[in-house]
C-alpha cells in the first residue's frame, strides 16, 4: 500500500484524500492543514492524519486537534506527495520543505508549469510522468480541454487548431468573497488566455488559443469550441470517439440536460460525493460538424474534474499500474460513468 | 416633421419615442401601449399621445389614462410606424393593421427576417432601405456583430471567416421571472445560434457562424470573436479602424475599463438616459492580431444598442438625410461618443 501524504485539504485536497481513501493500492498517511476549521474537522472525522505547520501545532490543540505533526513529519510518513495547497504555494512548499526529501511530489495546475518536469493528464501522456521526482496536474479547464482534444487524436482525428471560449465559474460554492455579481468578466482580457498555453504543455502540437471571461456562476465552466481538423470526419465518428472515451459524459437535451445545472444535478441524484462531476459533460446536441469545422459546448466541473488525474498521476510516477489499467481502475473505485467506456 | 408612431413602448420602443423626441426632423405623433402600467404613465409624462388596441380603451381610461385613440388612429397620425412590439407580434400587427395602410413600418430583430424586404443596420447598408415599406432593424447581439464586422470592411480590412462565442445576458434588468440563476444554459444547443445567420442577412457574402450560451447577467452580452482575415493587417489598423467608425468605443483596462459592469458605470456617470450605451464596448486590450487571425471582446448593450439604428432606418426609408449625415446626426442628438469619430 502505497502511503499518499495530501499537502492542502481544500477543494482540490479533500476531494483527492477522498478518492485516495477509495483506491486498493493507496491509503491516505496523513493531510496538512494549516488552520483548524470545519475542513479539518473533516479529516479528522474521516480518519486522516492531519498535520500542519510548525507554527500551527498549538492553534490545532486550542482547537482540540491533535496534530499528528509537522509537514516534514508528514513527508517522512509518505511514499509520495500531493501538493493541493493555493496557487504559488506549492512551488513556496517545493523549496522550502520538499527539495529536502527524495519524495515524489504530485502539484497542481495553479502552478506554474515549470515547478514541475512533466505537465500531465492521464489519457494524453501517462507514460511520461513515469520515475519522475515532480508532475503538475493541469488545472480544471485545461484537464477539459486536453481529455476533449485527447478523445479525439486518440480515435484517430486529427485536429489542425483548436480555438477555445471559456465562459469561466467565478468562484467556487464556498468562496464568499469572490464576483462577479451581475457582470461579465473578461479574465484575462488579453489574448490568448493561459489555458491554450497550458493545454500545450501536455499536447505540445497542436495549435490552441483561448479566450476566457468570468460569469457570475459557481457551479461549472463553459466551453464553446471550435476546432479545425485535418481532414474530413463525420458527426457520428466525432460522437462515438467522445461515448467511448473514459470521463467525457455525453449529455443530451432530450434526456433534460439542458445546461449546466441539470449536470449537476445528475451527479447530485447519483449519490456522488459533494454532488461532484468528474467527466466533462459534452452536449451531444452542440456537436456540430461542417466540412473540416468541429463545434461544441461542454461543461467542465472545476473542483472536480482532477481528482481521477491525481490518482492516475500517483500511479503513473511510481509505476504501480500501466495507464489504461489505472484508468479503469480509478474510474470504476470512483464509480464514474462506464458503460460503453473503451480502456486501451 | 416626419410623424412617428411607435408600436410597442416597452424596453426597445420606450427608447426609441425618446431618441425621436429628441431629433429635429422627426417627432413622436403617439405611442402604442397595450398594458395600462408604469410604463404608460411614463407615456403620458413625456407628453406623448397613448394609443391602444380597441379591446383595450376601457382599461386605460379605468386606470385614468385617457387614450388617444386605437392602432389605426395611431396609423393615421402618422407617417412612418416604428413596430417595437414582443417576438412575432410584430408580424401579427402587420397581417391585422400594417398591410390595409399605406405606410413603411420599421420592424425589430425579434421577427424574423421575412417579415420585411430590408435586414438594416446604419453602417452596413443604409442606402438599402430607401423606399422600402418595410425594413426590419436586426437585433442586439446581430447589430453587434454587424457594426463590428462593417467597421473592419468600412476601412479597408477584409474578412475571410468570423466565428464569434456569445455569452447571452439571461435577462433584462426589469424580466423579474427569466433567468439563469448560477448556471450557464446553450442558447441555443445548437450550432449555429441564430445570429450568424441573422448577421448574414445584413452582410451577405460573410462567412459568419455564431454559438451562444445565456449567464446570470442582466447588464450587457458579452462577445467574444475570432475573425480570420483576407490579407494581414497589423493591430494597430484594426485599433484605428475602430477608432474612427462611429458607434464603437474602445474600452482601456488601464482607464478602469475591466468588465461589463464598468461600461454601464460610465454610462450613468455620463448621465446618459436610462444608463444606457447604445456603442459597442470594444476591449482594447482584447485586440491581438496574430497573422491573419484577430481576436477580440466586446460587449453589447442589448436594451439600447438598436435605438440609433432606428432613427436611421426612419431618414433612410423616407430619404430624409444620406447615410453618414443621418448617423451623424442621430450620434449627435443621442449625445453619442463623437470625438475622433469619422462620418463619410
Amino acid at each position: 500500500m502505497i502511503r499518499v501524504g495530501i499537502v492542502g485539504f481544500g477543494t482540490i485536497g479533500k476531494r483527492i484524500a477522498d478518492a485516495v481513501a477509495a483506491q486498493d493500492d493507496m491509503k491516505i498517511s496523513g493531510v496538512l492543514k494549516v488552520t483548524p476549521d470545519y475542513e479539518a474537522k473533516i479529516a479528522v472525522e474521516r480518519g486522516f492524519k492531519v498535520y500542519t505547520l510548525p507554527d500551527g501545532l498549538d492553534k490545532f490543540k486550542k482547537a482540540g486537534i491533535e496534530p499528528a505533526g509537522t509537514i516534514e513529519d508528514l513527508i517522512e510518513a509518505s511514499d509520495i506527495i500531493v501538493d493541493a495547497s493555493p496557487e504559488d504555494v506549492g512551488r513556496e512548499n517545493k523549496e522550502k520543505y520538499y527539495i529536502k526529501f527524495n519524495k515524489p511530489v504530485i502539484f497542481q495546475g495553479g502552478e506554474d508549469a515549470d515547478v514541475a518536469e512533466v505537465s500531465f493528464n492521464a489519457l494524453a501522456n501517462f507514460e511520461e510522468a513515469a520515475g519522475r521526482r515532480y508532475v503538475r496536474v493541469v488545472s480544471c479547464n485545461t484537464t477539459g480541454i486536453t481529455r476533449v482534444l485527447s478523445s479525439l487524436m486518440l480515435n484517430g482525428i486529427k485536429i489542425k487548431k483548436a480555438r477555445i471560449f471559456i465562459a469561466r465559474r467565478g468562484a467556487d460554492p464556498k468562496e464568499h468573497k469572490k464576483g462577479p455579481i451581475n457582470d461579465v468578466v473578461p479574465n484575462p482580457v488579453t489574448v490568448p488566455s493561459h489555458h491554450g498555453p497550458d493545454a500545450q504543455t501536455v499536447l505540445k502540437n497542436i495549435d490552441i488559443v483561448t479566450m476566457a471571461v468570468a460569469v457570475p456562476v459557481t457551479i461549472m465552466h463553459m466551453h464553446m469550441a471550435y476546432l479545425e481538423l485535418d481532414g474530413s470526419y463525420t458527426k457520428e465518428a466525432v460522437i462515438e470517439a467522445f461515448a467511448k472515451t473514459p470521463r467525457i459524459f455525453l449529455a443530451d437535451v432530450g434526456a433534460g440536460f439542458q445546461s449546466l445545472a441539470q449536470i449537476i444535478e445528475y451527479a447530485r441524484d447519483l449519490g456522488r460525493p459533494r454532488g461532484d462531476f468528474p467527466e466533462v459533460a459534452v452536449f451531444r446536441d452542440s456537436v456540430t460538424v461542417n466540412g473540416n469545422e468541429l463545434y461544441l459546448m461542454y461543461g467542465v466541473h472545476q473542483e472536480s474534474i482532477v481528482v481521477p488525474e491525481n490518482i492516475d498521476a500517483v500511479r503513473a510516477v511510481l509505476g504501480l499500474a500501466p495507464k489504461w489499467r489505472s484508468i479503469e481502475k480509478t474510474d470504476k473505485s470512483l464509480k464514474l460513468i462506464t458503460e460503453g467506456k473503451r480502456y486501451g
